[in-house]
């Protein structure tokens, strides 16, 4: 096929440039995104007398067929398409003829490519906001049947005070629910649509930019054409959404790391779950964690280039925003595979009290003994020096077992004591039953 | 003065440890926000009967005449302490003598030093969002200025279509709108105590953490304790919204560094926001823009920076987020450094109609010519094709200035038409005349 | 096929963790490098008498076919394979039956990773060195063929001095000269193998490191075991010389986007290396400039994600390190293909002598009369004083041909006087005349 | 002062730019090296006959006045001042009078700035150097003090194989030995001078730029002039050295906070090297190694700063280069610090014996088994299925002790074997009596 602008450049592209510059490798996944908007843009060339009736017939007729071999899975139809754009249309006009050359019309590929991205990010959104709340569950279930089951927390990694394993799943379980509104938010901010901005500013053609964009579920067009076609905004924030989603997800792998050591030996992970060595027979390794902490610099890594990519860009348009999909497809992919594999994992260890138990030291109780002493009106810096003075040589020999639950049922409020506990799960269970 | 954990280990730190993990240097810049934050403690603390009202008073007192102290501009009082709050509660102690000890009553430096952050964060949202709106303004009073001005608007950094200089204003504009509701979302998440989670998992005293979160203005306080003193994604989420206004400063800047030059010319900036050589006498150099420019990559930096330092950090606290501060301080100064910087220069260049003029070329009203065939009836990619082969060697003479005023007039909606632009000027007006 | 760990893990891998964890689709591309390493491996075993002649000849017989295969494009015999180190293995055990399971005695996937990456990244300095080379020759041949054209030269892009085009392209040549011994070095530091640490520890069989090294080229083996499988400087020591060559890059490609306006006008691009619009038909974009700018923030990410990857992780192999691949193939992949776009980009523009004349102004030459002043005994701040006031206004008539050509001339040293640019050209081609 | 430009913009700045422009509170450490620098380069114009020996005689005594004052400590005389260099010449000025005014003959701040920041990253690589080897020293004399101290390897943090302390500490010492050689480069790559280029284009004054670059110490003087202004390669490759040194720095510390935890107690660390909490009587933390590891992030920052800020940079220098210096003197001061605790913190540490042996399960010799059956006969791959059904359960009891031992100094070569170690140490000893 032609490349659109042949016109200008008959000669054709260098081969080598068309190696370096093609994108059709890359962008293919938004096709479906891409002849969406197409028949949108159709409609609206239609509503507003750019095709007539017949026309548009045609041209729908057409997308739709390519849409359902998209959907089905087809492979680019001309392999040496520049991009996904070029592709359709090209395809689009083998089938249905010359009124094909009618579907560019008022439309460049500028907005045109900025719409498939909205509507891939409005689509990410939502897909990673599903899965965000699917692990929220599986850390409010394991909260839920976690209740009374002790274990010590730590700052520092240094045993610290008591509290349950519920009150830890549960840690997590809000991280992610503020991921989920920031995943709202981002949805938000993206749902403008760029058709109608043109190349960079406009069309002298009757455009209905409102149309399109209702036509595709947007909360309206954008204001500003310049602005329509250069802003990438909308996919840093959500891959930024994204690299704190990777931080929640490689602490709490980190975590499961930890207890999963034969030091800690809090947890043991379904063999289904974990894999072996290839030397060393006796192995059974928590990769799955380990995979996830290690995809988190990815994301970050992603939203670096992203930053870096849009730095110093001059108005408007510019060929290296070609290079926004990499970065932002595989945040999305990333994300999403993990979020999918912590909530699997969550879902498959199994707790192990004995080694817990064993965990609950004397020291866990320290700060216990200090408030003691404040209740006794003693001021607490005293309190600290006291009883800090004991714990210079010890507080590792096992705790009383009631301390230790009395300790805990003891701090409510934003700690772990079982009714606050209980609060914190009917609170999230309540935003698991209602969608954002 | 001695560590506030000093009956643990009574030898005292090795001075190469006190100084490398010493943080006053960089964190005596929340002394005023521990100090509210402590007044809000003793006011809940005595609120629920863990100090009497004389205590109370004493203690008052002494925080209302050090935080007195610290707006005045005071140094730290010494410079011997580990941190801002042990430096507070020192010289609280040399004041107001033993009932300081009752003052870190059911609290840790983990959950003070979580809620100093936020209400710098809160703080740095509302500082931000001014800086913002200045700019908006800047770029408003600009646009409003020159409705009627024309100039080349780039793709490639092409010439492409003629827009007005009005136009090329509110691109920028809505970029930092866009912003505005990102550091007013980020606010938002921000918006809640971590007092009361104590050192990580609460406390067995009596304390009241919403009468607390009430105090400061807060929405409320965080739901788990763990998740309170270990969270850092307030600032991660202000950094990451400071890194997309450098995004769209720099760009501007990169904008005016190009239309300063020789060769395009567009725009004056007065002698006082420029500088010149030591060596080339003739010079008038863009500083103000370059060093906006210049410094979007610190603020990715600073975000880079806190990503990497977050994960994989076990729960809850460890002390690697002491790091926190550098970077978040860094990115506050500098965005709101930059904005402001912004918007003085915005105020300070002079259109020059002359040159905008001469950069008309007949070649920007190339796809007026197709858009024309398009209106005839012929399918645009004939359209396209026909007007381009016009362009192959040429399109570089002047355009007939009536031609380019029709063309921006033609092109509504998101384009540049003065009625249009009218509408994106009234829009940010109203904006800015009602706070978000 | 069984995983290589079944013996432990009978039950076999949840489909779910098995596509999540899978790497084959990524690391299929060191299955070259996978296999001669084994075929090193075999040869060591048969040298310390772990196999016998028989043994050896079935086992190098089997990898020479596999590796036949794979040179000719082979895709992965069973893609549902773990990795590309139990696809390889399983296929020999298919083709030679029971002795393939001979052939990882002494080795573990961890050491063989590591071996493989080696490699890789030793073949990958060596194709960059030569495409950096390539690109050096082509800014050489650039410089040869414009000795005596005079440009104006910039800082803050403003007009400073004026150089010849041969100096500025010698520019460039300088910076990617010094890219080649950064490539020089860090191959250096990743010639030493792996292999001999084997898990994690070494092994208790009598295997001989050296002469594996030796076998495959290395300068020697690794000196501690935990190090050799742990480590990955040498992954992280090449993207970053990659992305300084990006850095290199971007600027490059920046200078030929500004010369490339119609306003600089410095360049024309040759039709074949530059697209066009897909709306606007007058449209000549200088796309492969811009992508490869916009492809600089991509290497930096890789680099961030490489790093961020490593920070933290206790010794020795942990799960994560499988992230190293996207990161640095990607790295590779696009320095390579960004080297040679430009080397061929500056072998397809042509410089516009009118246009660069235009561009010569008088004001190029007010350090030279500052330095005037200089050599009749007047301080140079007092000259450049004087000087400066003649330039408040002015300067931009065009400067008089034979003074800027006299300025350029007695500008030697490490100026663009043609008889230094002479040195500088030949000491360049004496470099690209021998190897490093 | 009056700035050095002001013949062209008499009018002054804007007192606002002035205070967004200054770089002085920054760039003031610089002030050693640019006054080193000066004396250089009026030795230079003495040389070459632009001063005369009277004048040298009063800029030198002026100069060495400064010097002498700036090492004892002095605070900028004009805190005014825009810049370092202008507050020298500034001072020397008001010292020597008019003859000041010749300091600048055939400099600018453009070549002067790189000189003086050339001159810094040459320090900064020798005082890395030798914090490195100071660590690596620390971590040989753990590995001489620890020869036959047993403890278990992991991978994943599972049990994998015995080695020896010893191994474990030369594992770090390896990684710190190849940082060396990457610093040594880069100051080798650092080693040319600046000088000579002028603004960027040279100067028609005769100036000799071999003479100050052997004044010096450098290795010679750059090749082209535009280059040796815009360059910042040496910065990036600097922090990027530095970087590398930050993952191993926290890997380091990543296992010591482990080794450290109850749950492993492989280690006790000296109380002058630990802190408590303030609320949390017992506690007492591993903060020196957290904050090392915290402060990974704060130098990868720096590094992706340095590379964002330079992409796409036009030839030849531009203001935003201003802001290479607080990325480049953050890293240098952190990794200096955290490689000095780092040192320091090894030497405070006490491994427990008791600990480690407990550690020593039966599982950790599972390979053992395996490769004794390969040394029967046996095909590793069955060996390995044979004893993996033997630790589906089990392999936590504890090992023979002596089977430990012999498995240890069974593994030479890469291994742990006491004699493999002895030679990891003689080779690490004599790297360290000889400067590279």
């Amino acid at each position: 096929m032609a490349d659109l602008w042949s016109g200008r450049l008959p000669g054709g592209l260098d081969p080598a440039v068309r190696a370096f510059s093609a994108s059709l490798a890359v962008d293919w996944r938004l096709a479906p995104y891409d002849i969406r908007g197409s028949l949108a843009h159709v409609a609206m060339l239609a509503h507003v007398g750019l095709l007539d009736p017949a026309e548009q017939a045609v041209l729908e007729r057409g997308l739709r067929e390519l849409l359902a071999e998209v959907d089905a899975g087809a492979a680019p139809w001309d392999p040496e398409a520049e991009d996904v754009h070029s592709a359709v249309e090209a395809e689009l006009s083998r089938r249905v003829g010359p009124v094909a050359g009618k579907l560019h019309t008022g439309r460049s590929r500028n907005d045109q490519v900025a719409l498939d991205l909205h509507l891939f990010v409005r689509d990410a959104c939502d897909r990673t906001q599903a899965a965000v709340r699917g692990l929220v569950a599986a850390l409010v279930d394991g909260a839920e049947a976690h209740r009374e089951l002790l274990m010590p927390a730590y700052t520092h990694l240094q045993r610290a005070q008591p509290v349950t394993v519920a009150h830890w799943f549960l840690a997590y379980a809000w991280m992610f629910r503020r991921d989920a509104t920031r995943l709202a938010d981002a949805r938000h901010r993206a749902d403008f649509s760029p058709l109608g901005a043109g190349a960079l500013a406009g069309s002298t053609l009757p455009l209905d930019p409102a149309f399109t964009a209702g036509a595709l579920g947007f909360a309206g067009p954008y204001a500003n054409s310049l602005d329509a076609v250069s802003d990438r905004d909308f996919a840093v924030e959500y891959v930024a959404a994204a690299a704190l989603i990777m931080v929640h997800l490689s602490r709490l792998a980190e975590d499961l790391v930890l207890w999963n050591t034969r030091e800690f030996g809090f947890i043991e992970i379904d063999d289904g779950w974990a894999t072996g060595s290839s030397m060393m027979p006796q192995k059974k390794n928590p990769d799955v964690a380990e995979l996830i902490r290690g995809r988190a610099g990815r994301v970050f890594g992603d939203l670096s280039a992203l930053l870096t990519l849009l730095k110093g860009l001059p108005l408007s348009y510019n060929r290296d925003l070609q290079e926004d999909k990499p970065a932002l497809f595989d945040a999305a992919d990333t994300v999403l595979a993990c979020l999918e594999a912590a909530a699997g994992l969550v879902r498959h260890i199994r707790w192990r009290p004995d080694a817990l138990s064993r965990a609950l030291s004397a020291e866990l109780l320290a700060t216990d003994d200090a408030e003691r002493l404040v209740r006794q009106g003693i001021p607490f810096r005293d309190a600290h020096g006291r009883v800090a003075a004991r714990f210079r040589d010890g507080g590792t020999e096992p705790a009383d077992p009631e301390a230790v639950r009395g300790s805990v049922a003891a701090r409510g409020g934003l700690g772990p004591a079982p009714a606050a506990v209980t609060g914190q799960i009917a609170a999230l269970r309540d935003w698991l039953a209602h969608p954002l």
